[in-house]
């Protein structure tokens, strides 16, 4: 068996989900529904990661194991061929078989999209924030969340997670000209986590907390401190990347 | 009663097109219905002119009469609060009652986007052409569009219009980074015209054409000797102006 990294982009506006589950469609079903066609038997996908309904990819990655004497790269012409066209296969490669999209991530990066007018074209794609927003405000709160801190007060209580100690290497806010996005890379993120950070970032934008208050929300490992979670429309997983962090 | 005058623009994915039509929602009857709803009995709306299905606008400018007493600007929060989220009131004027959406353009902007790439995110938005392109050539041809001409080869043939003579004031190839877009801003546009224009244009591009063959098929006058009709979903009526032009 040969191990194909298969590297993937989404629109995710009319999917529940990355992951497989019993009602509504999802991008992994679609992937292995078009894997199975091609194999004449079930192939089981391993990504990256999840992301929720309606959250977006620029670059998930997933492996998956094939018998197929194919170059990578035809996977690509295959898949696209048979994909719905809100999923994209950008490229594949052969990888040891040891490459797992999962476990052996070492950083991702996530983006986030806000507006602050009403644009129809984008209403799927970026968060329209009609209040005023302070970008100095919100830079100094990104600059609080860098570092390796225990994100509780960042994440979705429901599950007792293990550990939830995360390192975030770059934390900032890029203005496009008629929109902004926030940049995550991180080693990894918890449930919620993007959402949540951004939700009480443009909080600090509105005014409603200090940009200092974020190292106390991190001290104080409670979730209902921190702010709302965005909506999923505006967030994207950006990419994946396997090399050692120096 | 007093004469109003709206700018909407709307992503025309979900629609039939604009006009009221048997079968299939648009955006005019989109629009008349949220009046009728403030107004309480029908209110006919004049636009600038029809969009195909899929046609997406920045800039469609509609006018509607009507015995409200609220200010102009109104409309638009009380239509924004009752439209779909893929259409949206960008203004409203108060004019005189002599103002005519139609008959009253006197220029109009279309813009037709292009990329080379496949991007799920742009699939309803842009069109993916992924033949090489020569864009040097495809602006020598635009060059012969501009002026005075009988577009009748660049028209459909369907209806038995008087006068097939329109104005190009201006065409042009803007490239953006990712995709290039056509704009062309006209005394008015015969139906399919631009989309022929651009599938003409498009054929110079890939070398199926000349530049000065464009001279040759306006002096035919016949449908047949031009290129085909583009796709839809690239094009946007970007903007419609009522002020005499020089």
């Amino acid at each position: 068996m040969r191990r194909i990294k298969l590297t993937i982009a989404y629109d995710g506006t009319n999917y529940a989900g990355y992951q497989v589950q019993p009602n509504g469609n999802t991008i992994q079903a679609e992937v292995e529904a078009v894997l199975a066609r091609m194999h004449g038997q079930r192939v089981k996908v391993v990504a990256s990661g999840r992301t929720d309904a309606r959250v977006h990819a620029k670059g998930q990655v997933l492996h998956f194991d094939t018998h197929l004497q194919m170059p990578a790269d035809r996977f690509v012409k295959a898949l696209n061929a048979m994909l719905p066209d809100d999923i994209h296969a950008c490229s594949a490669e052969e990888t040891e078989t040891s490459f797992h999209a999962r476990y052996g991530a070492k950083r991702k990066e996530y983006r986030y999209v806000i507006r602050q007018d009403v644009d129809p074209f984008r209403r799927h794609h970026a968060v329209t924030v009609t209040y005023p927003l302070d970008v100095e405000r919100m830079r100094q709160a990104l600059a609080h969340l860098v570092g390796t801190h225990d994100f509780t007060s960042f994440s979705v209580t429901k599950a007792e997670v293990e550990d939830r100690v995360r390192t975030i290497y770059e934390a900032e806010l890029v203005e496009t000209g008629e929109e902004m996005y926030f940049r995550f890379v991180g080693s990894g993120f918890l449930y919620n986590q993007v959402r949540i950070m951004v939700g009480t970032v443009l909080d600090v934008g509105r005014g409603k907390y200090e940009p200092r208050d974020i190292e106390r929300m991190l001290a104080e490992k409670d979730r209902r401190v921190a702010g709302i979670t965005a909506p999923p429309h505006g967030l994207y997983l950006w990419n994946v990347n396997y090399e050692k962090v120096d």
